[in-house]
C-alpha cells in the first residue's frame, strides 16, 4: 500500500470526535484570509463590505467587521433577517425585491438597524420601497443596481439607469446612495489577463454612469461591487468605493483553479473542508463514503480530496447519501472508518447544506458555530 | 403576448402569501400517491416500508404509516434520530455504519424505539454493533446488506455474504432478520423492458442467497429493498417481503422522464413543487427569478416549469441565488412579481434545502410542516 497524503487535521483519531459528514473550518487559515483581504483594501483606500451569502454566519461577520469591514452584504431578506437577529448591523441587500410582502420586510429591517441599504432595478421596485419606507417613517438608503454584462439583475447603463436614478431622488422616503455593479460572469475566467481586460471594460460603464449622474447633480457617494475572482482588478479600476468579495474567506475548488495561474492575484488559502468517513470497502480499488449529493453542492463537480486518500484518488457522487472514491489502483485500500478531508467544489451552496461549522484550531476542535442564515433563500 | 400555461395553484395572488422560493406540497396529489402505492403493495401481499430520506418529515411518515406502511426507512442515523424525536417508531436504517460513535448511537436508537433495525456489510460492523447492543442490554435486529450490482454498499452474494451472516448469527446481542438489496443503478433506466430485464436478473441473486442461507438453517423473514422506478418489477420478482420506495410520494423531473414510456408502471402524480418569483425583467425574452442553486438540487439539471410561464420557456441556474428563464421569444415578457411553479429536478436533495413544506389544499395554504430531518446527513 502506498503512503497516504498529508495527515488529517487534528491528532490521529480526533476527526472521529465529530460525526461526519461535517463542515470544518481551519481557523488559522480563515483568520489569515480575513486579514489579507482587509489589508489589501486598506492599502488601496477601499472599503470592504464582504458578502455574507458565502458564510451565512454571524460569528464570521463579526470577525470581518472587527478586522475593519464596514458591514456585510446579504443576498436575500431572510439572510439579512437571520444575521440581524444574531446582532449584525451594517447590511446591504444585494438583490432587488419586488413584492408587497418584501417591501414591508425591507422597511422592518431598515427600522431596526442603524445602517441598512438595498439595491433596486425597476420603477415598481422604487415605488414599492418608497411607499413602505414612508409608512415606516424612516428614510431608506438605496443603491441603483447596474447591469454591466451579467444580465441577471440591474438596469442598463445610460438612459434607463438615469431615469431610475431620477425616480429614486424624487422620493422623499428614499436616499440615493450610488451604484452597485457586479461582473459575476467574469469571476472565474481562468486567464488573469483575459479576466482583467474584460472586467476593466465592463467596469468602464460604471464610471461613465457615475459621470453622467454627476452632470445631473446626482452624486454617488457609494459604488459597491466586485468579487473574489477579480478583486485586484476591481481595485485597479478605481471606480468602486467598496468591495463585496465573499468567497475569499473560504476558497474552493473553483477558485483554486482560477488561482492556479496567478497566485498573487488570489493570495488566499482554503479554510473550509468537508470531512467524510469511509463506510464501506468491499470492492477492489473503490470505497464508499458517507457524503453524497446532500453534503456537497454538485454544480461544480465533485470535491477535491485534500488529504486522507492516495495521490490520484478521485471522488464521485454515489447518490444522495454517499460518495465513492476510486483509489487509483485495485491494490489500494482504505479501511472503513478512514476519514477524508475534502475541498468543497463551490463553497457558498455547500455551506447552505449544513447547520453548523466545526472549527478546528491547530489540532483541536475549538468551537461549533451555528450557520444562522442557512437555507434563508426567501 | 401569448397566454400563460395553467394557472398557479391557489387563488390569484395567493402564492404571494408565501415568501419565495418556497417548497410546496399539493396535498391531494400526495395523498393519492400514498394510497396508490399502499393499495398496490396490499394487492401483491407485500409490506411497504417507505424511504423517508425523500421527505424527511414526521407528518408524511405518520400518513404513510396510517395508510398501512409497517414503518419507514432512514438513510442516516441523524435522520432516524430526528424522526424518532418527532415520535416515529418502526425505523430501518439502510446505510451501514462503522465508527464507535455510530455504534453507540445505534444502540441508543434501538433502546428508545420498539421497532428498530439497521443493515450491516462488514465484519467490523457486525462486531461493533454486537458490542454496543450487548452493552445496551437490548438485542439489535440487523439485515445483511447485499451488493446486487450497484457496488455502493453491501457484501457480495455467495461466500462473503454467507460468512457475514454466520458472523451475525453467532452474536447473542444481534438478531439476524434477513437481507437488504437495492438496485439503485437501475431505477432510472428509461426503457421499461430493459429496466425489467436487468432488475430481475439482479434480484435473482437475492433469491439464490436466501436459498443458500436456508440450506444452512439461517432463515430470512425479511427481504427489504426496491425503489420507485422498479416497484412493479420488484413485486413481480417475488423475492422481497417489503418495499422501500420513497420518491413515489413526490415524483420529480427524473421520474417523470422514466414514467414517460409506461404510465401504468409509475401511476404517481407530481405533488411537490418549488414556487419562485420573477424579481427582475429588464432584458428582452429573459427574466430572473429568486430561486438559484441554493433552492434546487442541481445534479439532475434545471427544474421543469409546470406553470406560470409560456409554453417552451426554459429555466436555467443563474448563480447561487437566482434562476433565469428564457421565455422563448424576445416579444414575451413576465412582470416582476410573477410566480412560477416548478417541478423539482430531483426531489430528495431539493427537499434537503428547505426547513418546511408549504402545504396547499385545493386553493388554500392549509399547513406548514417542518422538515425535521433536513440536513441530518451525519
Amino acid at each position: 500500500m502506498q503512503s497516504l497524503n498529508a495527515p488529517l487535521v487534528g491528532k490521529p483519531g480526533s476527526a472521529a470526535l465529530v460525526a461526519t459528514p461535517a463542515l470544518v473550518i481551519e481557523i488559522e487559515a480563515l483568520e489569515r484570509n480575513i486579514k489579507t483581504m482587509q489589508a489589501y483594501c486598506d492599502g488601496k483606500g477601499l472599503k470592504l463590505r464582504p458578502h455574507a451569502k458565502t458564510h451565512k454566519s454571524a460569528e464570521i461577520a463579526r470577525r470581518q467587521i472587527a478586522a475593519g469591514a464596514i458591514g456585510i452584504c446579504c443576498a436575500k431578506l431572510g439572510e439579512a433577517e437571520a444575521l440581524a437577529d444574531a446582532g449584525i448591523d451594517g447590511i446591504l441587500v444585494t438583490s432587488p425585491v419586488v413584492t408587497a410582502q418584501a417591501f414591508a420586510r425591507v422597511a422592518g429591517l431598515n427600522a431596526r438597524l442603524s445602517d441598512f441599504m438595498i439595491v433596486v432595478d425597476s420603477a415598481a421596485g422604487v415605488d414599492g420601497l418608497a411607499k413602505a419606507a414612508a409608512a415606516s417613517g424612516k428614510v431608506l438608503k438605496v443603491l441603483l443596481d447596474l447591469d454591466i454584462g451579467l444580465h441577471r439583475t440591474g438596469v442598463m447603463p445610460g438612459a434607463p439607469a438615469m431615469e431610475l436614478a431620477q425616480r429614486i431622488t424624487a422620493q422623499a422616503s428614499l436616499s440615493f446612495q450610488g451604484l452597485q455593479a457586479y461582473a459575476g460572469h467574469l469571476q472565474h475566467v481562468e486567464s488573469h489577463a483575459d479576466r482583467k481586460g474584460r472586467n476593466l471594460s465592463a467596469l468602464a460603464q460604471v464610471s461613465v454612469m457615475r459621470d453622467l449622474l454627476a452632470a445631473e447633480n446626482i452624486a454617488c457617494p457609494i459604488i459597491s461591487g466586485g468579487g473574489t475572482g477579480t478583486f485586484t482588478i476591481d481595485a485597479e479600476a478605481r471606480v468602486f468605493t467598496e468591495l463585496q468579495a465573499g468567497s475569499y474567506v473560504f476558497m474552493d475548488k473553483q477558485y483554486d483553479a482560477v488561482k492556479g495561474e496567478n497566485d498573487s492575484a488570489l493570495p488566499f488559502e482554503t479554510s473550509l473542508f468537508v470531512h467524510t468517513t469511509v463506510i464501506s470497502s468491499t470492492m477492489p480499488g473503490l470505497v464508499t463514503t458517507d457524503a453524497g449529493l446532500k453534503s456537497f453542492a454538485t454544480e461544480a463537480g465533485p470535491p477535491a480530496i485534500a488529504s486522507g486518500a492516495f495521490e490520484g484518488a478521485n471522488y464521485f457522487f454515489f447518490g444522495d447519501e454517499q460518495g465513492g472514491v476510486m483509489l487509483g489502483g485495485a491494490e489500494r485500500a482504505l479501511a472503513p472508518g478512514s476519514v477524508l478531508r475534502c475541498t468543497t467544489p463551490h463553497c457558498d451552496p455547500t455551506v447552505n447544506l449544513y447547520d453548523s461549522y466545526h472549527v478546528v484550531d491547530g489540532e483541536q476542535l475549538s468551537a461549533i458555530w451555528p450557520i444562522e442564515a442557512r437555507g434563508r433563500s426567501a
